[in-house]
């Protein structure tokens, strides 16, 4: 027996067979490493498209930004949604056509704009009037998607007021917009990564209802909705599944506007890689800190500046696979650094088999998605996470 | 009148004369930027060793593990506490001997122990069973610095229970040491840094004094106390300055060990790096998100994933002062990327002048320490925070 440890079933995340097969084939690779499993996200794209047939997917490429990951969504026919400039250089050379791109950052330079708008992207986002005003001198004629503020709640990685602005303000920047001579073209809003409470979109949604109506009023008819991202990857909390997601968004969209759905486009990135990542990390010490402490300290090579920064706040609960059997006990989880914030998990706690022993190999699932990208560049001189592609037979 | 902005006199920082020829000097370089100014680096390492004359400086690497840094401090006769292989490999690329080195994490691989003991390093810092067995086979005759745990209350950037042990399972390592053929030389810790509490380390050293004597009633001999690092650098919140530790460290150690004081050892990071640098950035847009919002939102180029990340439950207050004079408001501060969470602060409200603009510039000082190590690889496609080093006449 070769594994087991956390209080929850590993069979969630990889069957029995692969995981042997995975573990065979990472054996000899040194921590700590991530591997991701390109065809698993091809997978994910293709159930996703399926459950949202009427909704065009722009993959948000920040969530893992490898070339492998990105050429092979550009051949399944994905768009790309892009956080700067960088991101668009990389785009180029994919030669992936500036039409399939959306500038989703409300937060540009000025030279940014023009950088964009001389490589050919007409579509960008906003979310205020300096902006708007940008936009309109040095990308001109291009169509604008607005975002309004939603609050996040329900989300394991929260949405902060930092991007939209509320309705009040939108609606003012939609007539600007057009006087400006922008093309005024949707709404877009997003419910915060790892949503879990799919009646967030209802509340956005309706909000975008109030918007094209208020519009339309004054002449100007809004065709596009970004629902953008949030839909959930397999952390250790449950969540229902992409087509409960589908289903429940459509039918909130329905309810709005009947007959007359807008075109619609969804931003996923965390939904589509995540789970197609495991980290492989080894127990660096585990430590007992005086006579009576209730807990273990257990040291891994990874930590919060070498790739696991999402667990700041313990928001992201990574499911955590120790290499042995049997009675388990708490733990507090730390990485390797010798920064006091490098702690992964102290007040949830995690269960490690009594067994296991400094120097035996950690399995953490479900690190596709904002991990390596994160990594410090040089923290305490750790180099940042290694990535490694997995070969097509081998599956997670 | 060229700046001001925050209610703090920015003379704190940087005369009038400096912050005037530092900023021409800047003014064509690209942001964001952070400019290191190693003269001042070199002044703080004087003063410091001036002030505690009968301690040995171990400067502590990850502060800033610039190679002008690290050369500069070794002409001056500093020593090193690094945190892993790859800073030992630095070291021993400028030709720094193993003797001047201290391995100070306790989290180590078996492979890492290995390696120091194989490069001549022969002192290392250990707080639990396992590592201290490593060591005994792996760097036979090191000696031995146990490592206990304080609470780091005080400290901005406060130590959790992460590093060291408790008094009780240190004395019984202490013991064991002798038993495995190791030299049990001194005690560690650690109060946090940026304490602004100097009582704090009257706690330590005098849990120091009860293991000495404990030791010596078992015909051990102690004889180091490395007092750690957590001397501040000038934030937004006052301090006092490194004489006044001084004085009241010393006070400490003579009223435990009379005329006995052991060997004293100091690991300075931030205290010596941090006044010597600024980071330069650029406003990117300054936004009010609602008509009747009472912040208005300020996104910087630079940000919690871009060299910031200190920022993290806004522990560090790091000064930032505005390119204009005048009247300020209460503002919101983020970053530039796509991540909610990549705000610098909100619940502490910074001040802005009311004329400040998009494309205008800020300057955010004492950001010399656990900065651009830190930046993320390439989050969102930024590329790590860049680092320019002031010619000799440029001061800040």
């Amino acid at each position: 027996m070769y594994r087991e440890a956390y209080h929850f079933p590993l069979e969630r995340y990889i069957s029995n067979e692969n995981f042997k097969i995975f573990r065979e084939y990472v054996k000899d690779i040194p921590t700590p490493i991530l591997l991701i499993d390109v065809e698993k996200i091809r997978y994910k794209y293709r159930e996703l498209a399926r459950s949202l047939p009427m909704a065009k997917i722009y993959y948000a490429v920040k969530a893992n930004p490898r070339d492998e990951v990105v050429t092979m969504l550009a051949e399944e026919g994905s768009n790309f949604d892009i956080a700067s400039r960088y991101e668009l250089d990389q785009m180029l050379r994919h030669n992936i056509s500036p039409d399939r791109l959306s500038y989703g950052n409300t937060i540009k330079k000025r030279s940014d704009i023009e950088y964009f708008y001389s490589k050919g992207v007409r579509m960008f986002a906003t979310d205020s009037e300096n902006d708007l005003i940008n936009i309109a001198e040095l990308a001109p004629g291009s169509r604008i998607m607005f975002r309004i503020l939603t609050e996040g709640t329900g989300a394991d990685w929260p949405l902060s007021r930092k991007f939209g602005s509320h309705s009040d303000v939108i609606y003012y920047l939609i007539l600007q917009a057009k006087e400006l001579g922008l093309v005024p073209w949707g709404v877009s809003f997003h419910v915060g990564s790892q949503q879990r409470d799919i009646g967030q979109w209802d509340d956005a949604i309706a909000r975008c209802k109030y918007l094209f109506d208020a519009a339309s009023e004054e002449g100007i008819e809004l065709r596009m909705i970004n629902l953008g991202g949030g839909f959930p990857a397999s952390y250790v909390d449950p969540t229902y599944d992409v087509d409960e997601y589908a289903k429940e968004i459509l039918r909130f969209i329905q309810e709005d506007f009947g007959e007359n759905i807008p075109d619609l486009i969804i931003e996923p990135g965390r939904s589509l890689v995540a789970d197609a990542g495991v980290i492989v990390s080894e127990i660096i010490n585990i430590s007992r800190k005086s006579k009576n402490n209730l807990y273990l300290w257990v040291y891994l090579d990874v930590g919060k500046f070498g790739g696991m920064i999402e667990t700041i706040d313990e928001s992201i609960k990574f499911p955590i696979c120790f290499d042995k059997d049997g009675l388990s006990e708490e733990i507090i989880l730390a990485g390797p650094t010798c920064d006091s914030m490098d702690i992964l998990y102290e007040h949830y706690k995690y269960h490690m088999p009594e067994t296991c022993l400094p120097g035996e190999r950690v399995y953490i699932f479900t690190t596709g998605a904002y991990t390596q990208s994160y990594s410090s560049v040089n923290f305490n001189g750790f180099p940042p996470l290694r990535v490694q592609i997995l070969p097509p037979e081998i599956h997670i």
